[in-house]
């Protein structure tokens, strides 16, 4: 009785999910400790001192009455003017609050936005590997999503499949950088010439193309590598943002879109994303912690947790014999599998209680995404698994 | 650029919303004492104080780690037990944390069971006067909203109307009581009468037939008013709730799901909602408050506020000759207009600094909702303006 829509999503349950259901299933037979859970971009780093700080601010604070309270579907006015000072300071930008909607999270901003664009058949672009939520999100408005295979080379977007792709169709292009599942930063010559190409295929094809940026990741860059912003890059942009990962707080739902006013009938995009903001069901941000954030711009969880991770799981996997490309940002490591089925190989891995998802739920198979948010010890304590798969595989 | 969908959304911007940005706007120029807003149901009544304190509580427990991060995208299950046995104890049912699913507020969590069930062209049939975002939630998922007819005599359903509207179609009908914008309950003759007729249809029509009671406004029942719990009348029943009225939390985007486990399909129900809640892009309710309302269960606002306006309110329209049904709960008033034309009677009002909803925006036009989730001092002071209106149309 529930939609064929939802049978299908029933039926093919997303597997990072299914894994950390299996993660808990393992846990409670062999001990937590003793279960490698890589499965999901679950933040083990505590939120910056200053969060717990400000929720008591906000609530303490003795002229607070209606802060849990409805307020315009975009969020604070005050709260948006802030975020948009902070970013215009970072990058040079000149946006104001009309720039900013306050939203769900990444996952409820990219709703909002495709939402607000597609009609049913448009197309979306996506590069693999790719988040596959995005698969899920376009088809919630009837639009397709069109994958442009993987450049396992470095991990940049393939550009010349993206130019042979590109149709009249296409309304959208999500690019997500510094990326999940790679670690990949796209770089600034990558952004310049796949706006240069978006740019010619607008006026060849008379249509207007939006960047969709999607970057939870944004402050998850190491060796303070640049992460270009793309508003900078090309006109038809829309940025993505959440604090999920830059302060560890993904169970609070909290983020915004940046609508460029420099986009193509902006003042539309601005108005229908506050409708569909409400019409979604999720009608504003959470209210609290949309002034939690405020008082929180220039914090940031503490990255040197995350590159320790990085470094040990690195070094140990080429140690073995692993191929992969050392990830630039976010928490993640895309490892080559040593056979080429990679949901075999991660079937395998579960043996010895190591949790990691198949490249192939992110449009890339015969790779495996480690997510490396965990504890160092719980890097220390699998590497050994890891060194026993391979040499077992050879 | 915008969808065309959209496109349609941005012209005819809710007018409830409109009406709230009307109100700041008028109160910049006189002055926000002088501006009588009734457009809006943004609670005036407080938070309970055990709100406050349960914040401070998890926020302060210093083995509150993770407390920010993902869990189940239906919730932490200690949650949703002490929600289900919160439910037990009042109703005498046997719900366990499986049939609950936590969700972004009540909206997040009729998108999310409509997501669940509906093929496009099934049909949801609702009772006007109803809540007009009913229309942009079926429509989301493509199905088709159909509306019965109001009886404006005492506002409990036209069953012999909604009889002949059920088809091999409808899949699911949306009852909301106490009613927004009628503050009517619906009785528990109505609702046994109503699932006869459903359980009649279903057998007639070999389908199965699906109530999802949206009951925000449950807890604001007053003179001890019973409000029927709908699981307990008809077994293919989803309830819908929200802390947006019952804790004064609207902003904080806080509700669940109650599946039944009586009802057709329930295992599929259980898993495609969770599901739903990830595409959606809700991913799952706000993690703070989850754990917030887990320990005010037994906390509600201070009714007597909302109480003591609606006796104010009532007698006041009333002497002047206006005609209304006394509300038995939540916080609106459905008045009769003196003229016809109900949009016409909201610019009147607006001339006096008065601002209320036509009723057309609930289906049943030649009335207008006030909400009185206002101070006491609004009310007294919007009544001569009340007088004013009727008596120059007179």
């Amino acid at each position: 009785m529930i939609s064929k829509k939802m049978q299908d999503q029933v039926k093919n349950s997303s597997v990072i999910r299914a894994m950390f259901e299996e993660g808990k299933r393992l846990a409670d037979i062999y001990g937590a400790e003793n279960v490698f859970d890589f499965s999901l971009g679950n933040p083990n780093v505590e939120p910056p001192e200053d969060v717990k700080k400000a929720i008591l601010e906000v609530v303490n604070d003795s002229n607070s009455t209606g802060i849990h309270g409805y307020m315009n579907n975009s969020g604070y006015e005050d709260v948006r003017a802030a975020i948009a000072n902070s970013i215009n300071n970072k990058f040079g930008t000149a946006f104001t609050p009309k720039n900013i909607i306050m939203t769900v999270g990444a996952a409820g901003g990219l709703n909002v936005i495709l939402k607000t664009l597609l009609n049913p058949k448009d197309e979306v672009i996506t590069f693999a590997p790719f988040f596959g939520e995005y698969r899920n999100y376009v088809k919630n408005y009837d639009g397709e999503l069109v994958v442009v295979s993987p450049n396992t080379l470095d991990f940049q977007p393939n550009l010349e499949e993206f130019k042979e792709k590109i149709t009249a169709n296409t309304k959208a292009v999500i690019i997500n950088s510094p990326n999940n599942p790679t670690g990949v930063i796209y770089s600034e010559e990558t952004i310049i010439k796949l706006s240069n190409i978006l740019r010619d295929k607008q006026k060849e094809l008379g249509t207007d193309i939006y960047i969709i940026a999607d970057e939870p990741y944004r402050e998850l860059a190491y060796d303070n590598a640049e992460v270009p912003y793309l508003s900078k890059y090309y006109e038809n942009t829309i940025i993505g943002y959440s604090y999920s990962k830059s302060l560890s707080l993904p169970g609070e739902r909290i983020g915004y879109l940046v609508i460029s006013d420099q986009a193509a009938d902006y003042e539309n995009i601005v108005a229908a994303a506050n409708i569909a903001n409400r019409i979604l069901g999720f009608v504003n941000a959470p209210a609290l912690f949309q002034r939690v954030i405020a008082k929180c711009l220039d914090a940031k969880v503490d990255l040197e947790v995350y590159n320790k991770n990085r470094e040990l799981l690195y070094k140990g996997l080429l140690s073995f014999g692993y191929e992969c490309i050392k990830p630039e940002g976010a928490f993640y490591m895309f490892v080559k599998t040593p056979i080429e089925n990679d949901v075999e190989f991660c079937s395998l891995a579960n043996k010895k209680n190591i949790l990691i998802v198949p490249g192939s739920a992110f449009g890339c198979p015969g790779y495996v995404r480690i997510a490396y948010c965990v504890a160092y010890k719980t890097i220390e304590k699998a590497l050994p698994g890891f060194k026993a798969l391979i040499e077992e595989l050879k």
